[in-house]
């Protein structure tokens, strides 16, 4: 549009001058080259080509060649299945002597991109539907029933009021509660600490959605068999390809400790990035393994720091009542992070 | 490559028509320029340099300080934890009264960045598997076994029938079938409404994947501290940076009522905006939140509304016999969900 | 900033050797035009004009019309639910008679955009935490108490020796482990084949981040009704609209057969793929379905081929014992994965 412009106004103007169509259209059809000066200087021109040809070789090797800007990113799909083995065993006063598999440790179980392993925890067995006193704090204590309202919920309580003003002990009264009682005290925990020995499989998948591609290609590569997968376990020198991991050696490579980790919980990334070159004559594509710690460890303030959630396990008694064994869990999330833009050529599908 | 070509073109041209080879290399390496008249009119002069400027002002102002083309974008890798607090209280003639805590009413309960928060339901207790009549409607009626085909399942029904026309009421009579029973029947809910006044904490960390960065932001900021946390509800004029928001504040933000979602169910987002400036002289890192509706309401055809899903807990009777409570589960999900591009110098790290 | 450099440089080199800053200023304020020369030849005139039409029409017809470049293209935020409907009947030894519904075979039930259907499954009733024999394979067999290792846990075993080797058979002796009792042995499995046959409701909505448009699009279009929701099932000729799948349909359209998948286990994708364009004119927004196989079936080496977790239901005893059903879930996992960049209109909203 704007090559056209000049002329254009140069003939309107001309044709305002000349009052005849002819004029004009000779002038909109007129062509115009600039004149150039050519100077017949080896020297310069010399100057001139090479300029040019550095153009030539950055358009070629930096575009083509590094950037492979003639190819076409999409990002990709991806498929995570994990499957964690191992075994632990605690023994503690609330539910005696315990051994820990797969199906109790991991939560949940589907073994998805993202799971939990339980580390520690403060189990509070035989709880039921009923009245009791409020575990102590400024908030609860009470002299007498006017202390307490009836219906009040406090949500850093542990139910609704009844209204009533009931002895927690013999020293100290506290409001009565609609409850699952007993309520959950937090003086005994049960750690696991053979969970850093636990080993994680992860299978991995990613295919190419805008590339009508009907294959994948996954993290366990083409030169590992059955036989390496059951021996194997993942080391970033020896074994780099192996896509098992023991636990704590994940957690070492992200920098924590274990067992510092395991009492307070927290989260882990494990990253895979994928780099793949589809051309003809490479045709590699390798999953490349990192890890990282995901949510704050140290921060300035070091408020709310951890993971852990309340669950529970619901049985029935003989006469038909409910009760659960809650658990407040403790662990760490593992959350495996695909990434990874693929580069198939434009035309190659 | 086109600068080459005009004179490369010529030269050939003039190869020809000369015939040796000493004139085509004489015109390969000469040096064309244009021709360019000098004006000397101060007026237009000013014009010229005047145009430029308007350019240099546009590279530097808009592209480098207010874009910051200079950055190198990334997207960020997110972690959600979500804790959720607060109790209902529901008396139904099935179940009795009965207290909801975070552990029974979060599905799942692990604090993801997807959680669900029951607030209405169907129970059906005491279900075993055995045998019994359908629930009446147009296709289940029958008069005789011989309107029932064995085998035969009715996805919209309640199981596989026996081939059997069995009394459903004094009045009607349906095919029998093999399944749970008795059959679910929605006329008692219970609703739980004390469920707008519960809680939830939403902790998130994010990183960046692409730079090697070993440190995270969250949404907790440095200034928070727990005193604060404790005590502190997000509110987008008084409370903008408290991470603990209240169910009806974040639906009432979405354009919703609480307790007309909460009977049919629906699907919440929490969008959390990270925007994220690490030039050395800004360091400034903060979350905007805000409350969307996810799932249609109103839309122009009301079919499928709302958001529920069924699930059991089992149980043992004495006898060993397998028993289940089912339960037809209405409530929100709420979504956490991360935006944010960073942008951190080039050669910062 | 490159038109500047010819003339300063120009003009500095004239500073010199004027030696007056009078010259300086006037060639700052010079202004450069290439002389032209104009041919008044009307075929070349129109040669060059046709040039700059062809460049005018590539950029109003290309850029503007087929790739709409003056739209902003925003991603998405995706919301999905899935609801499972159908019955299967199992007759083993292991369970007796057993119809699944959908409140067992959906794991998890909460209908999420990744859900995992049961196909086939090892049931291992009434287990226990006790000791027993570990089940015999090379690194288990023992010939007296030496063989075994107190507190030694093999990953790939069942629990934690406890130092005893006794009769596993009264051929074979192997070391005793501390574990849930008894082991799974994986000989008879319980293959629901009538699942091919279970049909899943997909909801979709969409909306886009950027734009504070408060509406969304869903997969359920405006021409979709109730009556036609109840019956219809989707096909991609006669039915391309319906969100309702059969599982058999969905893995047969990704080129595979239930049967074969359900026996070891998989993971589908259900791709949705929004295209929308938001220009007022067209207003048209709609969902193309697609199905792909997700994890490798037949990669060069068939190693740890499938899907499948493990995961119990807890009960108790009268004498409160606590004990568990422990299966091995074989079966499909099907994410929804849904892609679309909308694309509204720049100042449209």
């Amino acid at each position: 549009l704007l090559l056209l412009s000049p002329s254009l106004e140069c003939g309107a103007e001309m044709c305002k001058t000349a009052g005849s169509c002819q004029g004009c259209l000779h002038y909109v059809f007129d062509y115009e080259t600039p004149k150039t000066l050519v100077i017949p200087n080896i020297r310069v021109g010399c100057v001139f080509r090479f300029t040019q040809l550095l153009v030539v070789l950055y358009v070629v090797g930096y575009v083509c060649v590094v950037q492979k800007a003639y190819q076409d990113t999409d990002s990709v799909i991806s498929t995570v299945t994990t499957k964690v083995k191992g075994f632990a065993f605690t023994n503690t006063s609330d539910i005696g002597p315990h051994l820990w598999d797969v199906a109790e440790y991991v939560i949940p179980p589907q073994g998805d991109h993202s799971f939990f392993v339980l580390t520690n925890m403060v189990v509070t067995p035989e709880q039921t539907q009923s009245r009791c006193p409020e575990l102590p704090n400024p908030s609860t204590t009470c002299v007498d029933d006017c202390d307490c309202i009836e219906g009040h919920s406090d949500p850093r309580g542990n139910g609704i009021q009844t209204g009533l003003c009931e002895n927690y002990s013999t020293t100290v009264k506290t409001c009565e509660v609609l409850s699952w009682c007993p309520h959950e005290v937090d003086t005994k925990r049960a750690l696991m600490s053979a969970a850093e020995n636990f080993t994680v499989l992860i299978k991995n998948s990613i295919t190419y959605p805008k590339f009508n591609v009907h294959r994948s290609v996954r993290n366990i590569l083409p030169h590992i068999n059955s036989s390496y997968l059951k021996m194997c376990e993942f080391n970033r020198t020896s074994d780099p390809d192996c896509p098992i991991f023991r636990l704590k050696h994940i957690v070492a490579e992200a920098g924590e400790d274990f067992q510092d980790m395991a009492v307070k919980g927290g989260i882990l990334g494990i990253l895979i990035d994928w780099s793949c070159d589809l051309d003809w004559w490479a045709k590699k594509c390798f999953p490349k393994y990192s890890f990282r710690r995901l949510d704050n460890k140290h921060p300035v303030n070091n408020v709310a720091p951890g993971y852990n959630f309340r669950f529970a396990k619901y049985y029935k008694k003989p006469d038909g009542e409910e009760t659960r064994m809650l658990i407040k869990a403790f662990g760490i999330r593992f959350n495996v992070i695909v990434f990874g833009t693929v580069r198939p050529m434009r035309h190659h599908y």
